[in-house]
C-alpha cells in the first residue's frame, strides 16, 4: 500500500502544528472581540438534510455543494439523503426557527466553523475553508450596524491591522441611483455585478458590461458619473432626492456614521457608492473590509432582513458579517503579524534521558515543571546526549535538561540553553522561576546558530 | 415554507451557546494539558479521497462511512469519491506518509475534531462526535505509554475528576493467556470480543458466548479463572512463564507502571486482565478510562506499531489515547463539574438605551468598557427601561447601566444590580474597576427572584 495517494483531497488541506496555532490565534482574537459584544457562540453540524440547503444558493451555489450519498440498501439508488454546511447562514434560519422560543429577543450569535464548496480550487480559494460569521437578529435599528463595524474594526485592529477600510453603502441607495440614472428595474441585478467590478476593471471595463447587459449608453454615463466624485451623505441626499425609499437609505447610512464615529471603527468607515456585494438577500446597508495589499475583501456583510425568516414564513430583521479566516491569514503572514508566543516552539524544555535508571527521576522533573505551566517534552528513550540536543534544537525547542546521579543527589538539575550553549546547574526547587525569566527574554542565539541562518 | 423542517440531521445536533461554552471548555483543558506534555495540534480535512478510507475499518465500519456524490456532470452515476472522516488515526497515518521529512523523528501530536459515522442513533451516540486523540509515533519506549497515561490522568483530574480507574493490559500478555488456557491461536480474535464484555455480562454470559464461538469448557473454565482474582505482576509471570511474548509483555506492564508511579496517574492506574479493547490494531499496552457512574469508558487507547505505517509500507511504532468528547461532558454535566465561569451568562452588563439622543453616549460607555475587557451588551433600540431590564434579567446578565443627560453631564453612570435591584450612581473612570470588583464575587440574588427558582 506504499503506493497509495497520501496527499489530502482535492482543494483540501492539512494543517500541520505551526498552521493550527496561528489559525487557533486568530480564532481566539475573533472569538474574545465577539464575546466582549455579548455575542454568543453557535455551532451547527457539518451535514444537512438535503432539503434545508436545496433552493437556497441559486443555480450556481446548488452545483458546488457536496451531496451525501444514501447508505445501506438504499447506496446503489445513487440517492442522497444529506448535503455539507455550505455557509454558517442557513443553519442560522434553521436554528432561529427551531429554537425560537429558547432564544433571546434579539440573538447575537457568532459561528466560526468551516463550511465546504465544490468549487474549483485556485490560489486561495479551497473547497473547505472556514467563515466567521456574526449576527445580530431581532431589530431594525441602526446600532446594530454600528456595533457589527465597531466589532470588526476591534477585531482588526486587535491582530495589528491599522490600514483597512470599512465600506460602507446602502442597497436601496444603490437601487435609487440606478433608477435616478435611468437603468431599468429588471436590469438592477444585472447592472450591480458589473459595478461591483469596478475596483477590478474600471470605469470603462464596466461600461462595457453595461452595454453588453442591455443598459444604455445614456444611463451608463450617468450612473458611472456618479462613481467620479467620493460618496457622502450630503451629494447622495441630492443624488436620489426624488426617490423616498432611497432617501431613506441615506439617513440610515448617516445614522451608521455617526453611531460609528465614538469607536473604533470611526477612522476606517468610508462611503463607496460603488459597492454593490454580490449576495442578492441585502436589503439595507451593506459593508466590506478591504487592505490595500489583497485584492478582494477580508469580509463582509450587511442588513438582510428577507433571509433569517424562511423556515419562519416571516420576516425577521436580520445583520451579519462575515470574515474569511483564510484571508486574514494570508496576509498576516506575508506581512508577518503573528505575534512571537503563536510563533513559539511546542515545548519550553526537553529533558533528556541519560539511561534507563534516570528515567523515574526524569519523568519526577518533568511532572514538577508541569505543574507550574513549563511546556516540557520528555525524549522517549534513553540515547546519546548529542542525539537528543540535535532533536531538540531541530524542534527548536529552548532549554534541555541533564539530569546525572550527582545532580539528583544535590537536589539540582543542569540545564543547557540551546541557543547559547551555556550550561548552568539550577536547584530543582528554583528552575520553574528560573525558567520563566529565561523564557522572557527569547535566548541569546549562539555565533554558530547566527551564522547558519 | 413554515412547514420546513427545521431539526438538525439526524443523529447530529446544534450545539446553542450554553453547550458551545461547555465543549469549548472541555477542548481547551485536554489541549492546555497535551501542549504541556509537548504534544502538538494537527488537524486533517473532514472530507478524504474515499480511497484513503476504504478497507481500513473492517466490513461493518465501512458500512458506516458516509460517502460523497462525485459533482457536475458525473453526480448522475452514482459514484463517490470523497468520504468524511472516520476517525483521527488514519488521517494521522495519511500525515505522517505525506510529511515525513517535516515531521520530528517523534511527532507528538493531539487532535481534537469532529468525525461522522452512519451508526444508528442511541443514547449518547451521535452521527457527529468529536474525537480527542494523542498519539506519540516513532519511539518503542514504554516511556511513551507512561507519559500518555499521566497526560490523561492530568486532563480527567484538571477537570474535576477524582475517581476514575486505568484499566492496564497488554494485547501479548492476552494473548498468552488465552494460549495458557487452551484457546486455540484461531479463536484469539472473537474470545477476546467475548472477554471484553465480562464487565457487562459477567462470567456466565462470558462462558456461554466462549461456548457459542467453539471455545471448550475446560479452556473457557481455566481462561475466567484467571480474571477472578486482581492482577499483579507476579501473577501475571507466573501465569506466562512458559510463553516468552507473554512474559516481555509482563515486564513492559511492569516498566509502565513504575514509570507512573511519579505521576498522577500512579494512584488510578490498575492492572485488568480483562481489559481487552474492540480494535484490532493493538500490538502492545492497551488501557482504558473508566468512572463508576458511567458504563462503557470515557477513552481508552494503547500501542499499535503496524497501523500509522501502512500508507508508508514499513512498521512505524505509535502509542495513542483517544478520550470522548460528549461521555465525559454528560458525566460532568450529571454531576455539575462545570466551574462558575463557563455557566456565566453571555455580558457582564446591559447598556440600557434610555432615547435616540443619548444612543450615541451610550455606544461611548460600552467602548471604554468593552476596552477595560467587561463585557457589554448594548440593547439595540430605545425602550421603555422595564423592558430594557427584563431582557437583562432573562439573559442573566447581572449588571444594566443607565444613562440619563443628568448623568452624562456629571460623568456618571447609574449602574443597576439586577439580582439585588440596588441602584448606585458611578463616576465613569472607575466604572470598570468597580465592575470588576462586583463581578468578582456573585451579585446578591433579590428576595423575588429567590422565591421564583
Amino acid at each position: 500500500m506504499a503506493s497509495q495517494q497520501t496527499r489530502p483531497a482535492r482543494g483540501m488541506r492539512d494543517f500541520l502544528p505551526e498552521d493550527v496555532r496561528r489559525r487557533d490565534y486568530v480564532i481566539g482574537v475573533i472569538s474574545d472581540v465577539y464575546r466582549r459584544y455579548g455575542f454568543e457562540p453557535l455551532e451547527t453540524p457539518a451535514l444537512e438534510n438535503i432539503e434545508t440547503l436545496t433552493g437556497k444558493y441559486g443555480e450556481e451555489g446548488s452545483a458546488l455543494i457536496f451531496k451525501v450519498l444514501r447508505r445501506g440498501d438504499r447506496e446503489s439508488s445513487g440517492e442522497t439523503d444529506l448535503a455539507l454546511r455550505y455557509d454558517l447562514t442557513v443553519p442560522l434560519a434553521r436554528v432561529v426557527a427551531e429554537y425560537r422560543a429558547k432564544l433571546p429577543r434579539f440573538f447575537k450569535r457568532f459561528q466560526i466553523q468551516p463550511v465546504w464548496r465544490a468549487d474549483r480550487p485556485a490560489r486561495g480559494r479551497f473547497r473547505e475553508f472556514f467563515q466567521c460569521d456574526v449576527d445580530a437578529i431581532g431589530s431594525r435599528s441602526m446600532v446594530v450596524e454600528a456595533e457589527l463595524c465597531t466589532a470588526v474594526s476591534d477585531v482588526l485592529r486587535t491582530l495589528g491591522f491599522g490600514d483597512f477600510t470599512i465600506r460602507l453603502n446602502h442597497r436601496r441607495l444603490l437601487a435609487g441611483l440606478l433608477d435616478a440614472a435611468g437603468v431599468p428595474a429588471d436590469l438592477e441585478g444585472s447592472t450591480l455585478v458589473a459595478i461591483d467590478k469596478l475596483d477590478k476593471i474600471g470605469a470603462d471595463g464596466v461600461a462595457r458590461e453595461l452595454a453588453e447587459r442591455g443598459v444604455s449608453d445614456a444611463a451608463a454615463a450617468r450612473l458611472l458619473a456618479t462613481f467620479k466624485e467620493p460618496l457622502t451623505i450630503a451629494l447622495a441626499r441630492d443624488l436620489v432626492r426624488a426617490i423616498p425609499e432611497a432617501a431613506q437609505a441615506v439617513n440610515e447610512l448617516e445614522q451608521i456614521l455617526e453611531l460609528c464615529s465614538a469607536g473604533s471603527a470611526a477612522p476606517h468607515v468610508r462611503l463607496d457608492a460603488s459597492l454593490a456585494r454580490g449576495l442578492s438577500y441585502y436589503t439595507g446597508a451593506i459593508m466590506e473590509v478591504a487592505v490595500p495589499d489583497l485584492a478582494g475583501s477580508l469580509g463582509g456583510g450587511g442588513r438582510y432582513d428577507g433571509l433569517i425568516g424562511m423556515f419562519l414564513g416571516e420576516n425577521v430583521p436580520a445583520c451579519g458579517f462575515s470574515l474569511g479566516l483564510e484571508r486574514i491569514l494570508v496576509v498576516m503572514g506575508e506581512r508577518n503579524m503573528f505575534p512571537p508566543f503563536v510563533e513559539r516552539p511546542s515545548a519550553d524544555l526537553l529533558v533528556t534521558l541519560f539511561d534507563a535508571a534516570s528515567i523515574p527521576e526524569a519523568l519526577r522533573l518533568a511532572a514538577e515543571l508541569r505543574n507550574h505551566a513549563v511546556r516540557v517534552e520528555v525524549y522517549p528513550e534513553p540515547d546519546k546526549l548529542g542525539k537528543q540536543m540535535k532533536y531538540a534544537a531541530a524542534k527548536r525547542i529552548p532549554f534541555a535538561a541533564i539530569l546525572g546521579s550527582d545532580e539528583t543527589a544535590r537536589g539540582e538539575v543542569t540545564v543547557k540553553n540551546l541557543g547559547s550553549g551555556l550550561q548552568v546547574s539550577v536547584p530543582r526547587a528554583q528552575l520553574p522561576q528560573r525558567l520563566r525569566d529565561w523564557l522572557a527574554e527569547p535566548p541569546v542565539p549562539s555565533p554558530e546558530s547566527r551564522s547558519r541562518s
